[in-house]
């Protein structure tokens, strides 16, 4: 067994083990060349009886492991959007493993629970949320650190379910729980997210999809409509999950315009930036989040674009009594003596989990090692380089661009087909040279590229440009199918 | 901003600092001396412009941090239940943190998922868990890695569900899910964790607590009368909870006679093992889970008792279909050429969160670095210091235990009223020596002894005891207020 002797040597391996990955990995295919089941011949069927030294398991980790790793940090890795990884993060999260502490509620680790109040209220203030939304040391609102945007769709929904059926119950006494749910209805735009329709089916309430415009984003008008006809029908719409930077185009809904709305109908009005959100920081893009004043909560995912790596979504309500009181349980075990002080803040009541990990020492490290400054560079560039990527695919006149660039992604296709696209998607990451993912976009189907690893330049847009154009000329010259 | 050869030489620091805090541990009040808000006077209130230096972020550490730590790893630390530290996990974690894929399907990392099912594979197969949860390469069941127990008995409880809902469909053609829902009854015993209520709330269905009997276990026939009463009142019963090792006093449902009762009337059974789980790897305490055959599904927490850091959560399924058909979506941006192969898996429809990290990294290392002979040496040693513990709390007549002692939990009170065993309870974690929480078992207020760093020696249980014991006697020597 490793004593602590021990582990500061292999910790030093590690610690080298992990920079040469990291300083080498563009000489690796972005994506494995491995068929389904490829892992489990490579390893023996049980775990040891004796123990196994370090050596042989590093051994292992080029044998068994890296021929299967699809490499997200790859500076050729153009596929979904962005996952966070920096130097910063990465030490923060040895000292969390260390520190190891669950913070489920103040007393089981203040700085844990203290430690990411003030990160939320720093965040918040780079992206310059209305004061309500920060906790400071009187405010009814703040945020927390939720594991996945989908987590605080879901939160969002269930704290909107339960403050619905509390006010119905207010103003028709002895009207029961089970007799208002089936009415419940919540929106969404067409464009969003899976995970927001999946939200709907766990809480087991209607969603229903507010059709987008030719922008690909969600207004005002129609959401009017579907809520008149709603109303109409006897339904109680609830509910509105807005998209800033939706996941096929980075499309951004119409907050302005739908927010007044929602307040106006008592629907709770939360908002899903977890790709666009960290773009926020800078003062050009900051316009994008106009309207958020007329929202309950809000999120976005610093492990997505803000240099924090996974997990860490970031999550703003404008009155915690209305998150703390979907499901809030004390058993005698989690209750300590500051509970009731008003100053205390138990962030079980904040989520699905009961167990939460240190996560904003990976906040606190980033955010002091780049500085804000470093933080806006760091997106400005990656806005640059899909800018530069759009400007080639424009100069190309076999292709078009699909749905304006605003931020990192950029949706192309060729003129022509699906079919003829599907081939050219598929023949691009056949080579393992680079990695996209595609999307449809008004019945088309449509080339996501969107700019991810932290080390990606210029060069890196040249060579993928002039490779997706390669392979588009070949296709082009096969006799058709 | 810090590049590779500078995170050579810090993540080498860091790997001193986190060496030095755990070999130190020993010498820090086990529970802090701060009052709720004392962290935000001692850091900025906004992030800075400029980048600053990891040697600024190195102190701060031990000027911010460290002040308002609770030390879970300390082995003073006998609160709640363990939460798993061991070096091999933090080394599994470094890697992770580099390889940094979100492994949501199959092709977002192949090595991510694969290795995952392996594992719980090999896990499954420690704990003779019956074949049926086994993936192997043609099996119907398998397991996952959740974030937490709460997060498994949520998605039991959605699968059932569904399954209920899809059975009565079928059954009775043209019925309307929300026809459905308000009849819907879930079970678990009086004992059962916070989270498995939280759960009927979150999936918007009853939830009905069975009384448990005098060893605080849940009983088929109390469970036997509350299904005849609900099916009378026509309501339907869908899902039962059974918990193996409760919070409070780490007590064991009746599996054998609960389980045919559910299989009979076909209700979903999932087990939560959170804590005791891991216990099930020793020959000795196997016997404690027989009657999982009867289960759909398993839960226990590695991240608990079994040296992998949090959060490593482990869930089995007998029938893979009931729990991704729960809420299977499949958007374009995240479909893949293997996806419809059979031996490919997609976590994603799995869980709750869309995104996931390489968890299974830290289930290889540290199965290999300790070898199943090594973590089963680790359970017995916290099992043979809870009996020492026990046998101390005996020794002394004012005392008394409260129930069985199992495996590394004791609870016990001073012979009286539950005000002077409040008073003890507060003095002790007052003194910041040892921390302590309690419980309530059958309207005593109850301290719970749980053994949990991985530290922990005789000479620590001698140390809690003695100071335990004098407290008592002070106590005790006072006037009656």
């Amino acid at each position: 067994k490793m004593d602590p002797a021990e582990f500061r040597r292999r910790g030093k391996e590690m610690v080298d083990i992990i920079s040469d990955y990291l300083e080498n990995i563009e000489q690796r295919p972005v994506f494995p060349d491995v068929e389904p089941g490829y892992l489990r011949a490579l390893v023996p069927q049980e775990a040891p009886e004796e123990p196994e030294s370090f050596d042989e398991i590093v051994r292992d980790i080029e044998r068994v492991i890296m021929p299967g790793v699809t490499h997200w940090h790859s500076p050729y890795f153009f596929a979904y959007f962005p996952t966070a990884s920096s130097f910063p993060a990465m030490l923060a999260d040895m000292l969390s493993g260390a520190i190891g502490c669950i913070g489920f509620s103040w007393a089981a680790s203040p700085a844990c629970t203290e430690l990411e109040t003030v990160m939320l209220d720093w965040l918040g203030k780079m992206l310059k949320l209305p004061e309500e939304f920060l906790a400071g040391t009187a405010g009814q609102g703040g945020g927390v650190i939720q594991g996945t945007a989908s987590e605080a769709t879901l939160i969002a929904l269930l704290a909107a379910r339960t403050r619905t059926v509390k006010k119905i119950q207010a103003e028709n006494p002895g009207t029961d729980e089970e007799d208002i749910l089936p009415k419940l209805v919540a929106y969404a735009s067409d464009q969003a997210h899976s995970s927001v329709e999946r939200a709907g089916l766990i809480g087991g309430v209607k969603m229903k999809m507010i059709p987008s415009d030719d922008k690909f984003a969600a207004r005002g008008e129609a959401l009017r409509q579907t809520i008149e006809a709603d109303k109409a029908a006897g339904l109680i719409p609830f509910y509105f999950c807005a998209t800033l930077g939706t996941t096929p185009s980075c499309a951004f809904d119409r907050i302005s315009e739908l927010g007044p709305i929602c307040n106006s109908e008592n629907i709770w009005m939360h908002i899903d930036a977890a790709y666009a959100g960290s773009a926020f920081i800078c003062p050009e893009f900051r316009h994008l989040l106009n309207g958020v004043e007329f929202a309950d909560s809000f999120n976005f995912n610093p492990h997505k674009w803000l240099l924090v790596n996974f997990d860490c979504s970031a999550m703003w309500v404008k009155k915690r009594a209305d998150i703390v009181g979907a499901f809030k349980m004390d058993p005698l075990y989690l209750k300590h003596d500051h509970q009731e002080s008003g100053l205390v803040t138990d962030y079980r009541h904040w989520q699905i989990p009961l167990g939460r990990r240190f996560r904003s020492l990976k906040m606190w490290f980033v955010f002091r090692m780049y500085g804000l400054k470093g933080l806006q560079q760091y997106i400005r560039k990656h806005v640059s380089l899909a800018k530069e990527f759009e400007s080639l695919v424009r100069s190309d006149q076999r292709f078009e661009i699909s749905a304006e660039v605003v931020l990192g992604l950029v949706c192309f296709r060729l003129k022509g087909s699906n079919a003829l696209n599907e081939k050219l998607l598929k023949r691009i990451n056949d080579t393992r040279k680079i990695h996209l993912v595609p999307c449809h976009l008004s019945g088309s189907f449509v080339l996501r590229f969107a700019v991810c690893a932290r080390t990606t330049e210029s060069k890196h847009i040249q060579f993928a440009w002039k490779h997706i154009a390669e392979i588009a000329s070949q296709l082009l010259q096969e006799p058709r199918q």
